[in-house]
């Protein structure tokens, strides 16, 4: 607890430093993050906050300097993110699951400062920063590992505005390179808000994060718990037996999982779940009749949720009581959004959402900035409907966007890397279904002779992250295109999904 | 529920009408607002605040017009405010307890377009209009003996902005005439994010609103309520045994009491509360220990606060874990706000708040404005001291603030009236302690042969409000004063409430 000077203002500014000191004033020994092996309460979690923030000020970092964050599920992530916001600087979280080309081409986007790691990625993280010219990275000390405060004088607590950026995350696109989403202390305070008008809040609150921290829907979750002055419980990975009694033994009250996740907690046991579940939200595509009714039949309060990074997470929520009647449906907007069509005569057309979740835009893209946002309202890229009572039905999401084990694959990248070997004249890449990951990626290229596919996989592995590399590449003779010259990804699907003529 | 055109837009904005256009199209059938007599849902509270903006509208009434509203606590009350709202008029609530003249002179000051009434008010709110010099009141319905939608097209939805003035209260002050402070709709929305980010907000809660209406600390319950889309449960009055039997039988989570009325409860019988009331917060004056622990014995779980009308109610909260051992205390800021002592060396000083919630100032007064939010911080007026953990103390309220059973009376207003009578020639009003309303008004003045107590009571009961009037009045000879020559209250209030020599 700090003591409070004569004259000295008690109380938070807004930020994450910020609200990480009124969580630790207020709340000194309430739990903060979890995971397996330890906890940290909020005035542990403050304190170690201001010590990497005295180290990351010592390594040169300034106030609105990117820090990039490689690192998996861990104590360490959740230390890494408040000791950033405490010295000022802008988290960029990195996937860890990119190659180090792909890692070192957002490090150099970015021009971030530093970069840290923790113990299992800091290989990674040393050729990564090497391949973008950056000092070496700067590894995280285990939290549980290291005691005792920060030493005087070596907590730079850096004064946040609401409207300053909080983090910068990149996404992929239907075209070209990733692009960095960023999101303000206000996006997240907004979202926060936004979330907890829906599905409550209780000062005994534990929401569970078993997707990767380093996307939107799991950073959200330890943004979200520091506001609310909750717990964060952090898994290493999704595993739905440990889920599971997560949720019966540990009381977890809230949880964010993609369909997949929510089928295989189902399958894993034929179990109720305890009333202490207050919601299972469910972004990233849409559950289906038998696996809500499943849940239900189980006591599983599932939320149907829309969301994406420009948004910082949830844009629209269906309530258990509409999720019957409106199965399919991602429900309805947060209080303080709007979304709309761009499509006269209640037509399917691209979703625009607006409010104060929305990203002020892309870092260092004003291209892609003034695309997406040119006229006040979010392009999404995702096709939807509304019904007559306003509930929206996402229909595709952006073009053709695969969504294997919750990672968004973009076609259009894994295309361009086919397409960059010089055997390989054409590629489409599609989405097929999967029953573990929802979706598999797959492609169809048209090769010239010689083409050889062990040596094709070994291109991309070397270019693409894992989950973006095709489990099926199938050479065909021709692709079906449009009249207008555009690739039938639709045909292409049906034919590699279903193993139909060519 | 609102039919959605083709591509028109989903979703709120923020602002009181946005706020319930949204609850109306995702809860419909959640009750908003209830009273003994009837409850209205969202979707019925969407329609009568359309239909009352429709008449306002035909009235004249436009953007920014101040309405003024003089109403007691009813279901007539909770469509004003959502009415005055969706017009795109800014609220003034009017104390039902004052006088005629108090009213005219807050109508006159806000330079209100109209004033609306119900059955109850109407004579005095025609009185209060008349000398006022404006047109005469509106009749507010009954809404639970009104039926139907609004007629097409008399919804006129003012887009409203989070900087928009919501309402204009009017505060009486140390010196002079009361100070209308303006309240945006952002400072109501932050209020209800720092008390939900406090006590919790589930979306079953049902708020308890026993305080004035027309006071911040009841309106506050009102917008809060929309905000987190949950209902707000309107007593007429303070009763104790309505309470108790409320918080027993009709599942209330959450109370606003003052601590008189928390000793009323307790007084009223012996049994324990369930736990489905999450927390009783208690404003307007420090519960004793003793209240605190029989309080907590019968399990009702008090949060002492403390608030005022410029920062939309509350300041800090006490965590019941936090009582016993800070006991007097009025806790730590919520999440967004910081206090500051005006004073070095820890030594007690006026208390200084700053945040979202705060007023931007006094309408139409910026004399008041600059002296009260001059160097961006707000002065209070009250005087407190922090602790070395942070925890805030008040000692003293607004110098000499008289708190009588919830209504502030400020002694130099009483103090004005009764020199302004033509026989008194000093005067000094204080607060002695009362079993039943905590504090009661007691006056002693210096009088001219021939001076009238019976007399003096009538010239009184027609300036000020009942509240305002002493109880005693006691003619002495002299006042204690200082050698700077100011009267000595703390003197005479020794002496009154001791009915020792003088």
């Amino acid at each position: 607890m700090t003591a409070v000077g004569p004259g000295a203002a008690v109380g938070s500014t807004h930020g994450l430093s910020g609200w990480l000191s009124h969580r630790a004033a207020v709340l000194p020994d309430h739990p903060a993050v979890e995971t397996r092996e330890a906890t940290l309460t909020y005035s542990e979690l403050d304190t170690r906050a201001s010590a990497l923030a005295g180290e990351l000020a010592a390594a040169g970092v300034c106030a609105s300097d990117r820090v990039g964050l490689l690192a998996h599920n861990s104590l360490e992530f959740g230390v890494a993110i408040h000791g950033v916001a405490r010295a000022g600087g802008v988290l960029v979280p990195l996937n860890a699951r990119l190659t180090t080309g792909e890692l070192a081409w957002q490090l150099a986007n970015s021009r971030a400062a530093l970069l840290l790691a923790h113990e299992p990625t800091i290989g990674q993280a040393t050729a990564a920063a090497s391949e973008a010219g950056m000092a070496a990275p700067m590894l995280l000390s285990r939290p549980d590992l290291t005691a005792g405060p920060a030493p005087e004088g070596a907590s730079p607590e850096a004064a946040a505005g609401a409207s300053d950026v909080a983090a910068i995350i990149y996404t992929s696109g239907t075209t070209g390179r990733p692009k960095g989403a960023m999101l303000t202390f206000a996006n997240f305070w907004a979202s926060a808000a936004g979330s907890a008008f829906n599905v409550g809040v209780l000062p005994g609150d534990r929401w569970l994060a078993c997707l990767p921290l380093f996307h939107v829907g799991g950073l959200s979750i330890l943004l979200r718990s520091v506001i609310y002055g909750t717990t964060a419980v952090i898994h290493p990975s999704f595993d739905e037996h440990a889920v599971n009694r997560a949720l019966r033994k540990e009381r977890i009250t809230l949880l964010s999982v993609v369909p997949t996740m929510l089928e295989r907690m189902l399958d894993a046991d034929d179990a109720p779940f305890p009333a202490s579940v207050r919601a299972v939200l469910v972004g990233g595509g849409p559950v289906t009749r038998e696996t809500l009714e499943r849940a239900l039949a189980r006591r599983l309060p599932v939320l149907q949720t829309y969301g994406l990074t420009e948004a910082a997470s949830q844009v629209t929520t269906l309530s258990p009581a509409d999720a019957l009647t409106h199965t399919g449906s991602a429900g309805k907007p947060l209080l303080g959004t709007r979304i709309r069509i761009d499509a006269a005569g209640g037509e399917p057309g691209e979703i625009l959402v607006c409010g104060e979740t929305v990203t002020p835009g892309y870092f260092d893209n004003p291209g892609a900035t003034a695309e997406a946002l040119g006229d006040g309202w979010l392009r999404t890229g995702d096709i939807g409907r509304l019904d007559t009572d306003g509930f929206l039905y996402v229909l595709d999401r952006r073009d053709d966007l695969i969504v294997s084990g919750g990672e968004n694959v973009y076609p259009a990248e894994v295309e361009g890397v086919l397409r960059g070997h010089p055997l390989v004249e054409a590629a489409a890449v599609v989405g097929v279904p999967d029953a573990r990951w929802g979706q598999a990626v797959a492609a169809a290229v048209v090769g010239a002779p010689g083409l050889d596919p062990a040596e094709l996989e070994a291109w991309l592995r070397a270019r693409l992250a894992g989950f973006k590399v095709p489990r099926t590449v199938r050479v065909v003779a021709t692709l079906p295109m449009t009249a207008s010259g555009k690739v039938q990804r639709r045909l292409v699907r049906e034919a590699l999904a279903g193993g139909g003529p060519q």
